[in-house]
C-alpha cells in the first residue's frame, strides 16, 4: 500500500476545481465555435463573461455536473479525459435548461446577476438556449461512442422536459382535494427535473470510458436519487434555511405557492386542517402568516419526514454506487461529492 | 420499357400527400410519447389538433421537408420507410424552429391560427419547442445509422441557429453605409436559416437508406441552394406578390425594415440615392411611400436581379441532383418538388 492510498480522499472544493480545470478548455473551445453573438450569451450564461464579452467578475457555477461526468469516466477505470466531452455536454444542457427555465418561471436573477432573458431579451435568450442544446448533442456526436452517448443524453433531456412540464402544472394545482399534488408525483417530478441530468452526467462519463452497461445504469440511477435528495434539501432550506446560503428569502417558495415536499407531507398528516385553511385562504399570506404556516408544517412532522426522505434517497444513491465495481479513488470522490451535494453544503 | 415508365412523374400535391401518408403514423407515435400537455402543444404546432386537443379544423402544413427526406431515401435506392425516421426528425425540428422563431420575432399568427406562444403562453411554448427538438434527436438516435444521422441533423441545427442569429441582427443594421447588410451576407443567412434544413432532409433520407457519402452531400448542397431560392422567392412575393397567396400584406417586410434581397440589390445599383433617402427617412413610410419604394426598387433592377439570383440557385440545385447517381423515378419527383417549391407554387 502506497502512502497515497493512506491519504483521505480530496475535499469537495478540490474535486470540483480539479474537474473544472480539466473541462474548461474543451468548454471554451465548444462555445468559441458558436455565432459570436450567441457565443457571448452562452459565455454570460456559463458565468465566463459579462454582458459585452469582458471576463466575468463573479465566479462561475460550481460545475457539479461536469465533475460527475469526469468522475464517472475515472470510476469506470478510464482516463479523466474520456469523460470530458460528456462533461461539456451536460454542462451545456444544464446551462440551456437554466436559461429556458428562467424564461418560463419569469426569474429575473440567476447567480446574483440578471438572467440571460433580462440581460439580452427573451427572443435572443430562447435562441442562445437552443444553440447550447444543439452544441451539447453535437459534442457527443463527435465522440467514439456517439450513438449510445446521444441516447443517454436524449433520455435525460426528455425527462428534463417532462419534469419541467409537471413543475409548471403543479403550480396551478390546489393544495387540497382530489386535484392536489401527491407526494409520489412530487418525487417523480424531482427525479426528472433535477435527477435526470445528475444521473446522466456520471453515466455518460462511464459510457465514454467504455464501461459495461450495468455500471452506467447504476451511476444513472444513483444520480437520479441524488437529484431527489438535492431537491428536498432545497425545499427544506427554502423554508428553514439561511437566506444568505440560499440566495433567496426564506418562505419564498411558500409565498409563490410552490408545491414543496415538507408542505405536501404535512398536508397529508392527521390534524393538518389549520395548515390547509391557511394555505387555501383567498388573501395572500404576509410574513407572519408565512412563519405560522412554516411552524404548522413543522408541527405536522413535514420537516422531519422530508429530511428522512432526503436521507433515504441519498442512501439509495450510495447503495447503487456500492453495487458495481468502480475504481476506489474516483469512487471515494464520487461519494464525497454526492454527500456534500445532498447536504447543499456546496 | 413498361407503361409506367412512360407516364409523366406525379404532380407536387400527389408527391406531398403520398409522403405525408407514409410519415403521419410515425410522427403521431413520436408525439404520443411526450408529456400529455406538451404533446397537445406539439400537436397544435404541427397542425394536428386545436387548443384543447380536438382534431384540427384547418389543414396542417404541406410537409415539404418530410417529403424531401422520404424522396432522399428512395432516390438513394432504399425503401421509402428507411427515410421515415429522418422525415419525422426534420418535421419536428422545422416545427420547433417555427415555434421558437415566432417567439423571437413576436409573430402572433402562424398558418392563420394563433402562434403557440399566443395560444399557450411564452414559457410553455419555449418548453414545447425544447421537447420537439429533443424528440427529433431521440428519433434519429434509435436508427441503425444513429451517429451519422445525428451529426447530419446537428450540423443543420447549428446553421439554423446561426442563420436566425444573423436574421435578428440584420433587422437592427442600417440600410446604407459601412454597417449595411451585403448581398453576400444575405445569401449566407438565407442558406443557413432556410437552406440548412431543406438540405438536411434529403441528405438524412439518403443516409438512412445507406447511400454513399457523396450522394448525401450532393443532396444536402442541393437543398441549401433550394433554400436560398425559396427565401428570395419569399422576398419577391412579399413585395410584388398576391397577398392572398402569401397570407401577409404586400410590403410588410419593407414596413418592418426587413433586409430583403431585391432592396439590398437595388441599394447597391447606381442611382439608388432616392431609394436610400426614402428608406432612411426618420418617419415611418405610409402605404403610398411603401408603393413608391417598391417602384424604386424595381426601377433600380432589384426585382429582375433577385429573380435571376433565385433561378441561379435553383439551377445549382438541379445540377447537384444531376451530379450523382439516383433512382430515376424518385429523382424526377425530387426535381418536381424542387421547382415548385422555388416558385412558391405550393
Amino acid at each position: 500500500m502506497t502512502s497515497t492510498a493512506l491519504q483521505s480522499p480530496p475535499t469537495t472544493p478540490r474535486i470540483l476545481s480539479r474537474c473544472r480545470a480539466l473541462v474548461a478548455p474543451a468548454l471554451a473551445e465548444a462555445i468559441g465555435g458558436l455565432h459570436p453573438w450567441v457565443a457571448e450569451m452562452a459565455g454570460y450564461a456559463l458565468g465566463l463573461c459579462e454582458v459585452g464579452g469582458a471576463p466575468a467578475i463573479r465566479s462561475q457555477g460550481k460545475g457539479v455536473r461536469q465533475a460527475l461526468a469526469v468522475l464517472g469516466a475515472e470510476a469506470a477505470g478510464g482516463p479523466a479525459g474520456a469523460g470530458v466531452p460528456g462533461a461539456v455536454a451536460v454542462e451545456l444542457v444544464h446551462t440551456f435548461s437554466l436559461l429556458h427555465d428562467d424564461i418560463m418561471d419569469g426569474d429575473a436573477l440567476r447567480r446574483g446577476r440578471p438572467a440571460v432573458w433580462k440581460a439580452y431579451g427573451t427572443g435572443p435568450a430562447v435562441l442562445a438556449g437552443d444553440a447550447l442544446f444543439a452544441l451539447a448533442v453535437e459534442t457527443l456526436g463527435a465522440t467514439p461512442h456517439a450513438a449510445a452517448a446521444v441516447r443517454q443524453l436524449t433520455t435525460a433531456l426528455s425527462d428534463l422536459v417532462r419534469g419541467q412540464a409537471d413543475d409548471l402544472l403543479f403550480a396551478e394545482r390546489p393544495w387540497t382535494g382530489p386535484e392536489a399534488v401527491g407526494v409520489g408525483e412530487y418525487e417523480v417530478m424531482a427525479e426528472r427535473k433535477t435527477g435526470a441530468l445528475l444521473g446522466c452526467a456520471p453515466a455518460l462519463g462511464a459510457q465514454l470510458a467504455g464501461a459495461p452497461r450495468e455500471t452506467a445504469t447504476a451511476l444513472d440511477r444513483a444520480g437520479r436519487h441524488l437529484g431527489v435528495a438535492f431537491q428536498i434539501a432545497d425545499d427544506l432550506l427554502g423554508m428553514w434555511g439561511d437566506p444568505l446560503v440560499m440566495g433567496k428569502p426564506v418562505h419564498s417558495d411558500l409565498r409563490q405557492g410552490k408545491k414543496t415536499l415538507p408542505v405536501l407531507i404535512a398536508l397529508n398528516a392527521p390534524g393538518s386542517s389549520a395548515l390547509a385553511e391557511l394555505l387555501t385562504s383567498p388573501t395572500a399570506l404576509d410574513d407572519r402568516g408565512l412563519c405560522h404556516a412554516a411552524a404548522l408544517v413543522e408541527r405536522a412532522g413535514g420537516r422531519t419526514a422530508a429530511l428522512r426522505e432526503a436521507r433515504r434517497h441519498l442512501g439509495s444513491a450510495h447503495a447503487l454506487l456500492a453495487s458495481v465495481s468502480l475504481a476506489p479513488g474516483p469512487a471515494a470522490e464520487l461519494r464525497t461529492l454526492l454527500s456534500s451535494l445532498a447536504r447543499r453544503a456546496i
